[in-house]
C-alpha cells in the first residue's frame, strides 16, 4: 500500500530535512512596509497572502512540508479564509506536502463535514469541489473513534495526526493522568491512534495516522515511539517553545525518518533577528529553515545516521 | 458580576424555552427549488444564507439561542465561511444568543487567535474588527488550562462550553476510562471545568464558562450535575441522537435553568416530516421549536417545575 506519509517521507529524503515549515503567520509578523497600509481585514489578509507566497517559493526546494495553522487565519474572519485557502493551495502546486493544522474534533456526522472541508471534496448540485485542499489535518481524539472515522475515508491517501502529548505546558493536566492498570491518559490515547493507523501502514513503514508528540517532553516522547512503532510523529515546540534538537531525535528510527519537526515563527521571523540581519524576509525564512536543517541532520549523525534514507 | 450566561438565562425566562436551534445547513436540508441552480460552493451559501435567515426570522421569538456549527460551512470553503459570518451576525442582531459551536483547542498562542475569532477581536493596523461574532464558543480542554485561558480573558461577557462528556456512542472511549483515585475521565475534567469557571458566576447562580454535556448519557449527566453545581450544560443528543426531554432533566435545575437543549435537524429539517407536512420550511422550523419547547416544558412540569423563574 502506497500512502500520503509515503510520499511525505520520500520528500523528507530527497530534501534531507525532516521539519516543517509552519505557516502561522501573524500580521506583526511582517515589515512595517507591508502593514501600515492596513486598515481592514482585506488589506491584513492581502498582505498575509502576499508575505506567505515569496516565504512559500523561498523554502520550497528547503523544507518537505509546510503546516498551515488555521486559528492565525480565522482571526482575520472571512478574508483570513481566503488567505488560507491561498496559501495551502499554492503550497501544494509548489509540490509541498499539506498540513491543516486545524486539531478539529466532533460527533460523527459533523466531522464529516470537516474532513470534507480539509481531505475530501464537498458536493455542489452535480459537482464536487474541495474547500481547502491538504495532504493532513491535525484532529483532536477526545471523542474516541466515531469523530475520526469520517478523516479515514481518505486514508490512506490523506493523513491525520490526532492530538496525543502536547507541546504546552499544561498538556499534562489530563494527558499525564494516569489511568487505572497504570497507564497515563497520552499512553492510552497512543494505543488507539496505532490502533486506529494500522490497516494504513505504507511502504516506508509508517502510516497514514500520524501522532502530534510535543518536542518538550523528550522521556514522554520515547516512551511513546516504542508504543506506536509505524505512526508518524508530527513534532511541534522546536525552537520558540523550548523544545532542541536532541530533544526531538527520540521520535526518529535509525533511518531518520518517522517524524517531522516544525518550525513556525523561528522561521517566519528569523529576518528579525541579529543573527539573520540584513536579509529580506523570504532570504531570512529560507537561511532559518537551513539552520534548522542543520541542527536536525547534526543531531541525526552524532546517533549514527549520516543520511536520511529508505 | 453580571455574565453571559444571566442573559442567557433571562431569555430562557422570557421565551419559557430551554432550547437552542442548532443551524447546522446542509444543503440538502434545502427544498430542492432553492438547490436546483446550485453549481459551486458560491451558489450553495447563498441558498444557506437564504434559508437560514428565513429560519431565524421564524424562530426569534421561540427559541432564546442559537448554536451554529462551523463545519456544516468550512466544507463550502471561503463561501462558507461567509454563509457562517452572515448567520451569526444576523442572528445577533435579531436578538439572539450565538453559540459557536466550533470546538476550538490549541496551545495558549493558538488559542488566543481562535478566542479573538470567535469572542473577541482582531486588531488590524490602528483599527480593530470583529472577525465571526458570538457570545460563547464551544472548546475541547485536551490540552488543559493554558488553551482555555485565552478565552477566558472575554469573560464574564463572553463564555465557553468546554467538552466534558460528548452524546456520540464512543465519547466513551476516552472520557469513561476511570482514573487511579477513582474518578472517570469526564469527571476529572468535569471538576476541571467547575473551577475555571467560579470566578465567573453571575446574578443567576451560573458561570460564564459551561460543559458539553450529552442528552444520550442520563446517569452521567446526574453525576456531572452535582459535582458541578454553577456550571451551565450545553445540551446535545436530543431528538436525531435519542435523547429525550426525561433523559435531558438532570441537567436542569428546581427553577429550570442551568441546562440549554439542542436540537438541528429536528428544527431544520421538519418540513420534510409527515408531521409538518404542507408547511414551509420555515414554518416547519417554527412548529418543530415550539413542539420541542411544549415536550422541555412538558418534562419540567412533570419535576415541578410550572415555569422557569430567575
Amino acid at each position: 500500500m502506497t500512502n500520503i506519509t509515503d510520499q511525505l517521507c520520500q520528500k523528507i529524503i530527497d530534501t534531507q530535512n525532516p521539519s516543517a515549515a509552519g505557516i502561522d503567520t501573524k500580521l506583526d509578523y511582517l515589515p512595517e512596509s507591508m502593514t501600515k497600509s492596513v486598515k481592514n481585514f482585506e488589506d491584513a489578509a492581502k498582505a498575509i497572502t502576499e508575505f506567505n507566497f515569496r516565504v512559500i517559493d523561498s523554502l520550497s526546494d528547503v523544507v518537505p512540508a509546510v503546516k498551515v495553522q488555521v486559528a492565525y487565519y480565522e482571526m482575520y474572519s472571512v478574508a483570513g479564509m481566503k488567505a488560507f485557502y491561498d496559501t495551502v493551495t499554492y503550497a501544494k502546486q509548489k509540490g509541498l506536502v499539506v498540513m491543516a493544522d486545524v486539531k478539529r474534533n466532533d460527533i460523527g456526522s459533523t466531522a464529516g463535514c470537516y474532513a470534507k472541508a480539509f481531505l475530501g471534496e464537498t458536493a455542489v448540485g452535480e459537482n464536487k469541489d474541495t474547500a481547502f485542499p491538504s495532504d493532513y489535518a491535525t484532529v483532536n481524539a477526545y471523542l474516541g473513534i466515531d469523530g475520526i472515522e469520517p478523516f479515514l475515508e481518505y486514508a490512506p491517501q490523506k493523513g491525520i495526526y490526532a492530538l496525543v502529548r502536547t507541546s504546552n505546558p499544561s498538556g499534562a493536566q489530563l494527558q499525564n493522568r494516569v489511568l487505572e492498570g497504570g497507564k497515563t491518559v497520552y499512553e492510552y490515547m497512543g494505543t488507539l491512534v496505532s490502533e486506529w493507523g494500522r490497516p494504513y501502514v505504507g511502504e516506508y513503514g509508517y502510516s497514514s495516522v500520524g501522532a502530534v508528540v510535543g518536542a518538550t517532553h523528550p522521556e514522554e516522547a520515547k516512551t511513546l515511539r516504542k508504543l506506536m512503532s509505524h505512526t508518524p510523529f508530527l513534532v511541534p515546540g522546536y525552537g520558540a517553545q523550548g523544545g532542541t534538537s536532541d530533544d526531538v531525535m527520540v521520535s526518529f528510527d535509525e533511518r531518520g525518518l518517522g517524524a517531522i519537526v516544525n518550525n513556525s515563527r523561528g522561521i517566519l521571523c528569523a529576518y528579525k533577528k541579529d543573527k539573520f540581519s540584513g536579509m529580506n524576509y523570504w532570504e531570512g525564512a529560507r537561511a532559518a529553515a537551513t539552520a534548522m536543517q542543520e541542527d536536525l541532520m547534526g543531531a541525526l549523525n552524532r546517533r549514527g545516521v549520516q543520511k536520511i534514507t529508505k
